[in-house]
């Protein structure tokens, strides 16, 4: 596995040397996931990686020059899934906001190895020199910027509770989100991320916005 | 500083050895926040400790076993600061506990060396094996049970909005703090902590409990 897929005969290229790459580079991706999740940044290595695919580490540098861009890949992964739930529900209409919000919330529920990875690496990615540094300063004020389009959006429907300012509401929204998966993931049993979530948009919602389930 | 207080001739002994001691005991303190919040756990090491108090390894580990030991005081010493933090605002009133939850907030923006040390513990506690694990799952069950007498005492003295439940208050106002404090550390300029838990205490607690400000 660990020759270049350039160096193979023409005939084997057609379909299957593609696919093998795809293969192997969802399967870095998995082991990455693991090792990082369970070593964070500094103490993961790629050598580890590879020994988990069962593969040469200059397959992994193949697909990944160094762990900055695995990691990065992992983490805008993690953003498209994010970005195609909230497709599939809508979340362009004012009042489906806040089910898609809670659509994605019991997503992330279903990916706890994800998230946990996202929650380390953003707490990691404050120290000196973290390689994803910029990309947490970057997608936070961006996430934000989104939270915030979205309840200035319900507001504009006339949602909002009187005397809620959509940006705290967004920021709010934000904040505890991320502060109930770390407590979650400390905790399981102890935090149920979507409960406080939806009870939170209740206080920043009409009575009638989102229906007792 | 290498050598052992207990080698030291008696009279230098009454008074100055003690302090010398603590002073040691401080320094390598200090020094440990700053490695292990550039480093994490996993790559912080008791030589880059002892390295930059210039004293020799086995003086930091004759004050600490070893890194468990030294991240556990660091944790505990900052529980006890808050502790103190909120004994002087008088937080066993249920008027005074608004303004000393935020009080603490403002203690935490004035230290944000030991709350990215937090911060980050905290997510890489969630790993396999890590030292602090145990520790953080009983914080976090233990200060959110702090929380839930807080608002249950606000409850009892008429101070929550109505349908305001006082378990939610409490897990909520938690997340949000924490989350807020990782967002802050990620992006201070973007972030106001304290802003965002006085707006979060507006919507759980009637009007003229927390005045304006």
């Amino acid at each position: 596995m660990s020759a270049d897929d350039a160096t193979r005969p023409p005939r084997a290229r057609t379909r299957g040397p593609y696919k093998r790459s795809a293969e192997t580079r969802a399967s870095i991706l998995a082991a990455a996931t693991d090792v990082f999740t369970e070593l964070g940044y500094r103490a993961g290595s790629m050598r580890e990686i590879a020994r988990r695919c069962g593969v040469d580490q200059s397959t992994v540098l193949h697909h990944f020059p160094d762990k900055s861009a695995l990691l990065l890949e992992l983490m805008t992964d993690r953003d498209r899934q994010a970005d195609a739930v909230l497709a599939a529900q809508h979340a362009d209409a004012p009042e489906q906001i806040p089910q898609a919000a809670l659509a994605l919330a019991r997503h992330n529920a279903g990916t706890p190895g994800i998230i946990e990875l996202y929650t380390l690496l953003a707490a990691e990615s404050v120290t000196p020199d973290h390689p994803l540094g910029e990309f947490f300063r970057a997608r936070i004020a961006r996430v934000r910027g989104a939270f915030e389009d979205w309840f200035a959006r319900m507001a504009d429907a006339g949602l909002l509770r009187d005397g809620v300012d959509p940006d705290f509401a967004a920021a709010s929204f934000l904040a505890l989100w991320e502060g109930a998966q770390l407590h979650w993931l400390i905790d399981p049993d102890g935090v149920d991320v979507v409960a406080l979530l939806e009870d939170h948009l209740r206080l920043l919602l009409h009575e009638d916005v989102l229906p007792s389930t």
